[in-house]
């Protein structure tokens, strides 16, 4: 295979076009065969092979730098840069991260995950280079998706006033994650239809070079058109149409789904492993479905995600007007969300707990100052989630409960959930974040509460002594594990407490521990730093009750596994009994 | 006067033109006079008379919708509907904020303050219309300067595709702020230049129709344009040029001052009080400016308010190239930092407390996951600074300290401040977060630590017993009133601590207490809620120390004043040791 040649990026530099264009095809089979082993980002790491190989051909990597925005396509990136073996080994598959990751490689700059920084980040590069007097060239390489953001606008406007070298390659494989929707890819298509000659061109209007290549997959063209660019002295964008999913006709057809997905036979593009287990997302979107049926104001909204509540292109549709997906576009999510709410509409808003992160600006003053009853539904905010560093979801309790107004609320089940969802939905006075559980599909035969308009207040689900465990949302059933070995061990019957609200304190239950409790546990499936543990020990700060606050380190770990995290940070019943027997034993 | 008769904004729609224009000059000579006493937003509200007359003259407020983006300029349109009180009497002044305020008026829909969010608002609100049956006209009004913000962007590409009535009034008065910089402003004086003919329109690219209009401030072409567009079917925007400051000759001449400006004598456009004292943006300024003459690859960035390190036109002319402003792009901001510091650059970015709120997913993951060594300077964290609801400085502590890896420093006084900067930008290790504070400049005569390399050492300033008073940043000279007031009460030496690192304890420190102290302290100018206090009130959970956290309520407060709030916290000498006895008969 030409592959065996590519230790490092140099290489390519001595192979004829053949070769370039065979390395292209072994690349392609290569990625099918890991991803249908491994799982990951096919759709777009298919479509943007050709150009990977023409760039790092024509330019110096890693003295010339390339920023790929969000990183989830530069797999053919890694092959060529000295980390083939983690791409052709099962054995070495899990060398290299799903993202950019300068611990790999001097050719990767940064640890990212999220979308549209890469031209800010470049543009960045570019500044400091430009003033200790450098030269190189610095490449952002961006798809359309990823152009939706707002941020990507901020930076584009700020990179075309450099006057200096700096190159924006714009991958437009028409596609974010699911159809986009937003006026910008009218605008593309234009440009498309046009070949890149239309009169309007927002890249020209901001002050850009621009360049147009249709056929992004030919290698010839790339290496040409990235030629014609290389070292300019001032801004440009080169903008490639190419095909998501380009070698592997599932991918091709199938773009959205195809652009994450799990392990496969290559064959049938069939998943290896069926999803056949009751899970949330199927729940929620039925149930939703079902609500914007019986009331017409009632919508949903996804920003390029969807499959965070379920709704996969069969159930949008069904939807119709009450379902809108915004691009990634976080921060206009939640503000159109106030404004739909505002006027009459109850809007549910749904992402990853990591995405949520972009928006906590418009949260805290369009929703929270506003008091707008939005419905947000938090996906992944666990430390059973995605265990990239850059996909966590460990800091949404902390990110959000300290916001004034909102109501937040973290479910122990499914029956829970849905009562406070609906509630939620219909209720006008606050503002409501949800945490959907990670860890399974809990039911319960009790009853559970349907209003949840009496704010902060907890619900003691054992009632016992000298030791209460307050356990929050899905690590509710740790908890009652550990009162079970509480109970096993120590011989004390130790109460339980669902808090259900971590945005508050249920001032009068925790004061009445006071009177037969000595020791407080919490525990809870975010950072226990501005979590809801350290309200609680501040709220014993001036009593006797011991307080033992369990939960995760404020640390960015990448690919751990949780049970071994879980392990070190201490949240099994032997330690924490242990932690109990200490105190017991120094005060008695 | 004409204004005598206007009650609603209906009335306007019984006028002649001639005394719609004579309004508009009572209009213009009451703003200027109320600023001159009150200080205020004078330039962007001088801008803005003549449209707004016209809007309510063209449409039906409140059942038309108007959302005027930051809503600083709003002033004209609160006199129009019903609250022309505030703006000619005096004592009725304070009867209205400085931006939309629903509790004031049905006229207005939100209570807001953060730039670039009225498009995605109205858009929502657009939406909810639309799936409820109703019909009315929803307009944002947005100026130049909030259109240069990513949500702006994200909002405009997506309200394009609202296939019904939607009004974006863009108010081009060619001034962000400061002068602005990014490539969208070619862009629209290319629009300006081409009284709105050029082929290049970004609008028209998104889907928008579009209209131009040259003389933002003649009532009668403005009457006529929006009529015709009044009642619309699809997304248009109209782009009107207006003059910042008009009708007031200062104002037209120096916009930046005059964006907002404090009471000023009406003749000669001088400041009523001077700032004489001793403040920190001249300190910071004139720090930076050193240290950039002596190291090229230092760089200071602000986003669209430069005089937050003081950088005013001379400052940032002496500063060349070493000075940036990205303009309301504070994600873009911290990114481009980011990647300055990656690529060999001194990045230092300041703005608000309130503003840094708009980048915590790009401070979370560019700069700390990835450990950029970037300096970020806050202004305004504080319960002393602007008492605006929409720009609170309490919560950035909650908000930053609990991202990993970042060192977030609060300095007690000048010399701490300015050796932790120097620091900062010397180090390479660590993304550090400096707030700035804001109670004065305090200096010392004792010699400052200028290594902040051992990270959350804390340092304890005097060394007593049985209680310690762990006093943040600005609150540091209340710790020692305090320490002096336990002195004088309870006859106890107290020990006081100065932290210096908000993000993480001093646990040496701490555990070194639990010999001879039964009670620690803590002071923060922040919300509790997730904050410093309870980080330490956690760390005592299992032992015998009783803890007392005083900090900022979670709460929004509105137009408060310091003292007042601080007494009602409890946040008072007498107050704390009123606390400090009731613990200590309990225990003895």
């Amino acid at each position: 295979m030409v592959l065996d040649l590519i230790d490092n990026p140099e290489v390519l530099k001595s192979l004829s076009l053949q070769e370039l264009e065979t390395l292209a095809e072994e690349i392609h089979k290569v990625l099918i065969h890991k991803m249908s082993m491994n799982g990951g980002h096919l759709g777009p790491n298919l479509g943007i092979v050709e150009a990977t190989i023409a760039l790092h051909y024509v330019f110096n990597s890693p003295t010339d730098k390339f920023i790929f925005d969000v990183s989830h396509q530069s797999y053919t990136h890694k092959i060529l840069t000295g980390r083939k073996e983690a791409y052709l080994d099962p054995e070495h598959f899990d060398d290299v991260t799903g993202y950019s990751e300068p611990k790999e490689s001097i050719h990767d700059f940064f640890t990212m995950g999220h979308t549209s920084t890469s031209i800010s980040m470049a543009c960045g590069m570019a500044k400091a280079r430009d003033l200790t007097g450098k030269s190189e060239n610095i490449i952002a390489i961006i798809g359309d998706g990823s152009l939706s953001g707002g941020e990507a606008y901020e930076g584009l406007g700020c990179a075309a006033k450099l006057n200096s070298n700096f190159i924006i390659i714009l991958n437009d494989n028409e596609m974010s994650i699911s159809n986009t929707n937003g006026g910008l890819y009218t605008h593309l298509k234009e440009l498309r239809d046009s070949k890149g000659t239309s009169e309007n061109n927002m890249f020209k209007a901001l002050g850009y070079e621009y360049k147009y290549l249709e056929d992004g997959h030919d290698i010839k063209s790339l290496i040409d058109i990235f030629q014609s660019i290389k070292n300019i002295d001032h801004p440009v964008v080169v903008h490639i149409h190419t095909q998501k999913g380009k070698g592997y006709k599932f991918a091709e057809t199938d773009k959205e789904v195809w652009h994450w997905h799990p392990p496969f036979h290559i064959e049938t593009g069939e998943n290896i492993r069926q999803m056949t287990r009751e899970n949330y997302d199927d729940l929620v979107a039925d149930y939703l479905l079902k609500k914007m049926k019986s009331d017409p104001s009632v919508i949903a909204i996804a920003a390029a995600v969807p499959l965070t509540i379920g709704f996969n292109k069969e159930r949008r549709e069904l939807a119709g007007k009450q379902f809108i997906d915004v691009d990634i576009c976080e921060q206009h999510l939640i503000s159109m969300a106030a404004g739909i709410a505002k006027n009459g509409g109850k809007p549910v808003v749904a992402t990853f707990s990591t995405f949520f992160q972009r928006a906590y600006d418009q949260i805290s003053q369009d929703i929270c100052i506003n008091k707008c009853p939005v419905t947000i539904l938090i996906r992944n905010g666990s430390i059973w989630a995605g265990n990239d560093v850059t996909h966590l979801g460990w800091f949404d309790i902390a990110l959000l409960s300290n916001i004034p107004n909102l109501v937040f609320l973290s479910p122990t089940n499914c029956e829970e959930y849905f009562a406070m969802l609906d509630w939620s939905i219909e209720q006008s006075d606050y503002p409501v974040a949800i945490r959907i559980p990670r860890n399974g599909v809990h039911h319960i035969s009790d009853p559970v509460d349907t209003d949840y308009s009496v704010i902060n207040k907890s619900l003691m689900t054992q009632k016992g002594e000298r030791i209460a465990v307050i356990a929050v949302g899905d690590f509710y059933q740790m908890g009652e594990k550990l009162v079970n070995s509480i109970k096993s061990t120590l011989g004390i019957t130790a109460s339980l407490i669902n808090p259900r609200y971590v945005s508050g304190l249920d001032q009068d239950l925790l004061k009445s521990l006071q009177q037969n409790h000595e020791i407080v546990i919490t525990l809870e499936d975010g950072i226990l730093d501005g979590g809801y543990g350290q309200k609680v020990a501040s709220f014993f700060g001036d009593s006797n009750i011991k307080v033992l606050n369990y939960g995760l380190k404020k640390e960015f770990l990448d690919g751990y596994n949780p049970t071994e995290v879980l392990r070190e940070y201490g949240i099994t019943d032997d330690n924490i009994i242990n932690d109990i027997r200490r105190i017991m034993d120094y005060t008695h």
